[in-house]
């Protein structure tokens, strides 16, 4: 299933999935539904069959009538690791990074997240505007020392993001969070597919474009560590709840890695994609 | 005035204030006020008023015969900033660590977040378990871009934190955040002091002792950037919102720079007490 928020007009967000080129209310499904995505995840136990049994027919309105919001009102979590393909630790070396022995974690802010259509705005305050398309798992039965081998049975569903940096601050202290953390620089969507229909989420071609130009191009089967190491790792430290959201690293292609860098300008549209997964497509505006 | 959430015996969390030595429910004052911290501290132009108006002659239970909560039933951001007070900057040199030039800003993430008397667990997976006594100022306008000199419009009050930390873990990569982020380890309390019944944050008196042993003793004077500069700065990056935290580093005096360290152990009682907001008292306990 894909579980999107969408609004008609200027309607209120409604949570709903995508069902044969419609997008339906869950709440036209199953009437006393939560009206939240969060607490949808939560409930999906009793939920998702309850939605698998109901009759769609007939329901809903035609997807491109309606606007794409972020699947998510708003987010608990939200933890990305670095350096996580070969070929973009490579491209990082001139920075004096290589290969982790460790996972690399680092907080996107939760006031980052933004919809899959969204504006991505350029920052008053840096020029250094950066793109990385990452998988993103959305977790679903919370825990904690959650087992690489359980830990797919803790994730709800996937979807694409884009972990939009500004590298000048990003580094300028070791701390990267500020630079990862600008207001509409955590896009995801365009809907949380679930864990059942993606399968194997080790195994999906990733892309990322600008202006139509292909940028990023590699699959998931490169990560160095997979999702589920990532999970063990994470909750080793933290309860992870259903809604957070890990970013599992981005592949080789960044704008940073150019000679010269290449950055994002307003009115660049930057395309992120993952094979079963679909796309956002997010452009650079002006910051408010 | 002091914003606290308590409880009775096994009843549910109440939002409320210290009046005279009493906990007195925020609905025995205005019946229509919001029932939590975060929405009344984003209500409080208008609720702060009605409260001050409000006859609390008679009404509240004994301080002493309730349990205080964590003043926040839950946090949005929490921000904290390292290397900020000299005498700990010092201490720190050892790991190669001087001055910053640029505020070092890293995330504690919220599910982290506990109560002024909750224990603290040492984790399973560490023995490097540290205090940080912290002061911690609340957000109570958001607002994006903030300069420091209207800065102070912008904070709802203060409170005492502890910056648990997990020192190999936040060590074990360049970025901080796991090791900052354990469940239990962002207790703060015991009360929100509004700001205006605190006055000048700068001045103020900060102390941590283990075990009735006092380890860190400075004051908030010595910030290296104030609350202001830290507003400012964080708010070029990201909108800040009513409830969010900002821990605003700690002075010298934490387990680490011992030599040999002195890290917590199980049944360690850690005080962390500012001038004219109380204390917090954390207990370790085993992970649960």
């Amino acid at each position: 299933m894909r579980l999107i928020r969408f609004s008609r007009d200027t309607g209120p967000a409604t949570l709903g999935l995508i069902i044969e080129g419609r997008a339906v209310a869950l709440s036209e499904l199953v009437p006393d539904a939560p009206a939240e995505a969060r607490a949808a995840i939560a409930a999906w136990d009793s939920l998702g069959p309850r939605i698998a049994a109901a009759d769609a027919a007939g329901k809903g309105v035609a997807i491109d009538s309606v606007r794409l919001l972020c699947p998510l009102e708003a987010a608990g979590k939200m933890m990305a690791i670095g350096l996580n393909y070969a070929d973009h630790i490579e491209e990082a070396r001139d920075a004096g990074l290589t290969i982790p022995k460790e996972q690399v974690w680092f907080a996107k802010m939760a006031s980052s997240l933004a919809g899959p259509f969204d504006g991505i705005e350029l920052p008053k305050v840096s020029d250094k505007l950066d793109y990385e398309v990452e998988l993103v798992a959305v977790i679903g039965k919370g825990g904690r020392h959650i087992g690489a081998a359980s830990a797919s049975a803790h994730v709800f569903g996937y979807c694409v993001g884009n972990d939009v940096s500004v590298r000048d601050w990003q580094t300028k202290t070791p701390q990267w969070v500020l630079g990862k953390s600008f207001d509409t620089h955590g896009p995801i969507g365009p809907a949380i597919v679930t864990a059942d229909e993606v399968g194997d989420p080790h195994r999906l071609g990733i892309r990322s474009f600008v202006n139509g130009e292909l940028r990023q191009n590699s699959n998931t089967k490169h990560l160095v560590f997979n999702i589920w190491a990532q999970i063990e790792e994470l909750s080793k430290a933290m309860t992870l709840r259903p809604g957070d959201l890990i970013f599992s690293g981005t592949p080789g292609g960044v704008g940073l890695a150019f000679k010269p860098p290449r950055f994002l300008k307003v009115g660049d549209v930057v395309r992120c994609e993952i094979d079963g997964l679909g796309a956002i497509e997010n452009t650079v505006v002006p910051e408010a």
